[in-house]
């Protein structure tokens, strides 16, 4: 389902000031009602001791991706905050691009429960390097 | 108990190696045998969209702190990654310096069971922002 | 795929040894290599203080299918032991049955990665109750 | 901090209506604000594959624990459910006795972040068999 237009910009605003998503090269590459996708390059500054994508990338666009998709399945006014979050890494994160899908497992008032899978894509070939389930929490911007 | 001084030679050269560590502007600050202290400062690169430390930053130091702590306790040829990790974001990464202590709750020779505190300090006050556990696993270097 | 009639031998056996599966009346209802389902009634003697199903039995059944699916995959000399698991509780435990499936993730010879749903029955209605994932490790019987 | 009378009365009635409890033979040991311990025998008919009691056994006693720990610092009206929990599984729970001890890591008005650790005993001699972190909610009873 698409995205309302004043939605859509909320979460391009949201994502906008988060200075590790341009630290990360981020960007929010798909919206639409419960499914949100962020994709980042493998950045040499990104990088673990094997020269794979860090998992604070892989957990970083994950997590965001999973925030996201929460957010959309929310009144305009609210805003989310992990609460918890497990990662399981299935695979090195080898490759070029790194491509982060969040979803909505279950939404409530009090808190919406989520799940993000990450894929490396290299050459083409997409891998799964990640599993994620967690716990988003509406908060009441001050 | 200190650690040995290979082994925190092995730490060292490991910890230099990890390009995301040196964006993150992060230090290995403490090393004994089992426990490892991972501190850096909240960078204005590094923020989410309140201006507080990102999830990911907070994830990827407390996540480094456990397998350092899992590698300080095995033979000076191993290596470790993670397999899965559990975070609980407490409170928000506000202050000057993050700081994550890693422990290892049960080592193994196929998978050691760490825990990571990661705690902000502000004005010289320091608050737990966040609870890890997880699973980390010896790989044989290729 | 169907699974070897010594594998499935294994897993019956194996499953008729566990004396908290007879006491929660609960049967393998179905055998897949990687996939294996669990089924149990909801009885008097296993529920909360609000008459649903006790999450001790959502985790349980929920566990062992996970469990059977990982050793379904593994050599038939294999054991396997839960190392960690996550529950996510989506709904209560309200209805006739339960309704445990659970699936390989990511075989290994190390660990396996693994996810189980466990869904009730009541009137003919299936609502998923839990989302798990875990890892089995391999043991060597004594 | 003793538990004040009403909150035990609560708390102890709470108990007494989960008839899982009453089939693992479990009892409230010990009630304090934000620290319950639950105690159980291992059952011959809670029992795993080998004997040792079963991870049903072991999460569930771990559970409830974190959950009465929960309640216990909630005003007298409040309910909590559970609403995600990860089980570190540390050893076989080999011996006579499971002591799980739950607290509460973060009250909150909308969430409760628990930890449980689960120990057997045998002749004596206590082993910790279980870590577990968690996520409780707050319900108001229908």
């Amino acid at each position: 389902m698409t995205l309302a237009p004043d939605l859509t910009q909320k979460l391009q605003d949201s994502f906008a000031k988060q200075s590790m998503m341009e630290t990360f090269g981020a960007s929010l590459s798909y919206l639409a009602h419960g499914n949100i996708e962020i994709s980042a390059p493998i950045l040499e500054i990104c990088q673990q001791q094997h020269g794979f994508g860090h998992a604070a990338l892989t957990f970083g666009i994950g997590d965001s991706a999973a925030g996201y998709a929460a957010l959309s399945v929310m009144p305009l006014e609210a805003e989310v905050l992990t609460s918890e979050m497990k990662i399981h890494l299935l695979a090195p994160a080898k490759g070029d691009i790194l491509l982060a899908k969040g979803r909505v497992i279950k939404p409530g008032r009090r808190l919406v429960i989520v799940e993000s899978q990450v894929f490396a894509v290299e050459n083409g070939v997409s891998t799964q390097v990640a599993l994620m389930t967690g716990t988003m929490v509406p908060v009441t911007p001050k």
